[in-house]
C-alpha cells in the first residue's frame, strides 16, 4: 500500500451488504472507518456492532472533508447523483473508488465530474443473496475475484493502490480490465446467468416441486433470489451487451432443442463433451 | 422393513457411482451385498475396499438365483436388455428395484417381462459429477429426495418395502409419483436444468473468463460436467416432455429479453420479484 492507505480516514458511502463488508474488513485491519447511509437503522446497527467507528444518516460535511479514501457502494445512478451534488466537498487529493457492477456507463462520467480527485473504479466479484449491513460478511472476499477497471486518465499509482486494496480486503485474484471489457465479461458471467435463473424460476408454477428436487435445480436457481431494484438498474445500464449475450444463449439453446427434436443424439453428446471439457477450467 | 429385507441376499447389477453408493450404504447396515458389473476393475476395487462381499464381471447364474433383492443401476436400455436375457434366472418372489432416471418408457416394459417377480421402480435424486464405484459415497443420500414410482400392477407391500429401502439408505424425503408424473417432474427439474447448463457452457468460448468469475456462473454450470452417454439416452427417452419444457423456458427467457429490449424495467422487476418469492420455497 502507499500514501493513500497509511495515515488515512476511510469513508464508505452506502452501507449495505457490500459497503458493510468492506467496512468490516478495513476495521479489522485497523483503519479508521466512517460511513454515510440515509438509512438510520443501518448506521445504528453498524455503530453498535463496531462495524464502523462513526456513521451519519445525512451527508456530514466534516466527515466528507476529512476522508482520505472514499469508497462508494451505492446503486449506479445514485452514485453519479451523489458525486454531482457533493464532490466539491472532497479533500484535495483524496482518492475515490467504488464497487459498482457496471462500468462503461458510469466511470467516464464520474471521472469528468471530479476536478481535484482521482476515481479508480473496481468491482469486487463477491456477494450474497441477502441484503443490508446486518448481513455484511468480509469472509465473502476470500477466494473471490477483484477487478480494477481503469481508464486512460488513471495514474499507475492509483491502479496499484486499488489492486493493493483488493489484496488487503482478502481477494484471491486481482485483475485489470478496461470498463468495456469488464461490461462484456459481466454481461455473460453474471447478468446472463441471473436472467437464466429468473426465467427458470418464473417459466412455470413450480412451487410444489420442492419435494422432489435434487441439487441441480437448487444450484441453478440460487441467484433467482434477486434484488429487483439493483439488478433492474444494472441490466438497463448494460443493455446492449446483455441483449447480445441473451441472443447468443437463445440460439445455442435452440440448437440443442433441435438436435433432440431430430434425434441427433450424436450432436447432443458432442455438445455435452464440449461443455464437460470447458467446465473443467472452472473447477476451484 | 418386511420380508424382503430381513434374511436376504442383495444383488446390485451395475456397479457405478450409484450402484456403488447403494452397496456402501447396505453393507454398512449389515446386509450381504453382491454385485455384477462387466468392468473387472470396478469389481476388484469394490471387493478390495469392502464395498461388496462378492462381485462378478459376468452374469453368475448362482449369484442371480440366490438374490432375494435385485437392484438395477444400469443405463435404461441396458437394463431392459438385461431383464429380457436373464430374468428367467430370478428366484421366485425375489423383488426387483432400480435407480433409473426415466420411468414411463421402461417401467411398464420391465413389468411385462417379469412373470414370477415384482418390479417396484424408484429414483434416488442424488448424484455427483464424477463417475464409477471409485467415487461411490453413501453420504450423497443424506438430505436428498427418494421417489418411488409404482404402477397399477404393484402391490402395496412392494411400495412400502421400497419406501423403507429409501429410508434405510438415508434419504430425507420419500415420495410416491406415477411414472408419468415422475417424468414430467424430472423433465423440468433435472433434464431442462442440464440442457441450460450445457448451453451456457457451449454458447461461447469462455475458458479465459475463469479469472473473473464469481460464484453464480460456477453454480449454474456445475452440472455442465455431464456423462454424455447416460444423459443422451435419458434425454431421448423423455424427449416429448423435455422438448415441451425447453419450449416453455425459451418462451419465458425471450419475454425477459423483450422487456429489456423495450426498456420495460417494471416488467422485468416484477419477474424478479416473482422469482425471488418462488425461490424461497426451495431453501433447504
Amino acid at each position: 500500500m502507499n500514501k493513500w492507505i497509511c495515515d488515512n480516514n476511510i469513508l464508505i458511502v452506502g452501507l449495505g451488504l457490500m459497503g458493510g463488508s468492506y467496512a468490516k474488513a478495513l476495521k479489522r485491519l485497523g483503519y479508521s472507518v466512517c460511513a454515510i447511509d440515509k438509512n438510520e437503522e443501518s448506521i445504528k446497527y453498524a455503530e453498535e456492532n463496531s462495524i464502523i467507528d462513526k456513521g451519519y444518516s445525512y451527508v456530514d460535511t466534516q466527515a466528507v472533508q476529512n476522508a482520505d479514501v472514499l469508497i462508494f457502494a451505492l446503486y449506479p445512478n445514485d452514485f453519479l447523483s451523489w458525486i454531482k451534488q457533493y464532490s466539491h466537498l472532497f479533500k484535495k487529493g483524496a482518492i475515490i473508488t467504488d464497487v459498482t457492477g457496471v462500468k462503461e456507463c458510469i466511470v467516464y462520467d464520474i471521472q469528468r465530474e471530479l476536478k481535484n480527485n482521482e476515481f479508480i473504479a473496481a468491482h469486487p466479484m463477491a456477494g450474497r443473496e441477502v441484503y443490508g449491513v446486518q448481513n455484511a460478511d468480509d469472509k465473502i472476499f476470500i477466494g473471490a475475484n477483484f477487478i480494477v477497471t481503469p481508464t486512460e486518465s488513471n495514474s499507475q499509482e492509483a491502479i496499484e493502490w486499488c489492486k493493493g486494496l483488493g489484496k488487503i480486503l482478502g481477494f484471491s485474484r486481482i485483475s485489470v480490465l478496461s470498463p468495456k471489457e469488464h461490461d462484456e465479461m459481466i454481461g455473460f458471467l453474471s447478468q446472463l446467468t441471473h436472467c437464466i435463473a429468473v426465467a427458470l424460476m418464473t417459466c412455470s408454477d413450480n412451487e410444489h416441486l420442492v419435494d422432489y428436487t435434487g441439487d441441480s435445480f437448487r444450484d441453478l436457481t440460487r441467484i433467482a433470489r434477486i434484488n429487483d431494484k439493483m439488478w433492474g438498474e444494472l441490466f438497463l445500464l448494460n443493455k446492449e451487451v446483455l441483449i447480445k449475450e441473451m441472443d447468443i444463449f437463445i440460439s445455442e439453446f435452440e440448437s440443442l432443442r433441435d438436435m433432440l427434436y431430430k434425434n441427433n443424439i450424436e450432436g447432443l453428446r458432442e455438445k455435452m463433451r464440449l461443455s464437460t471439457k470447458r467446465r473443467a477450467y472452472f473447477d476451484k
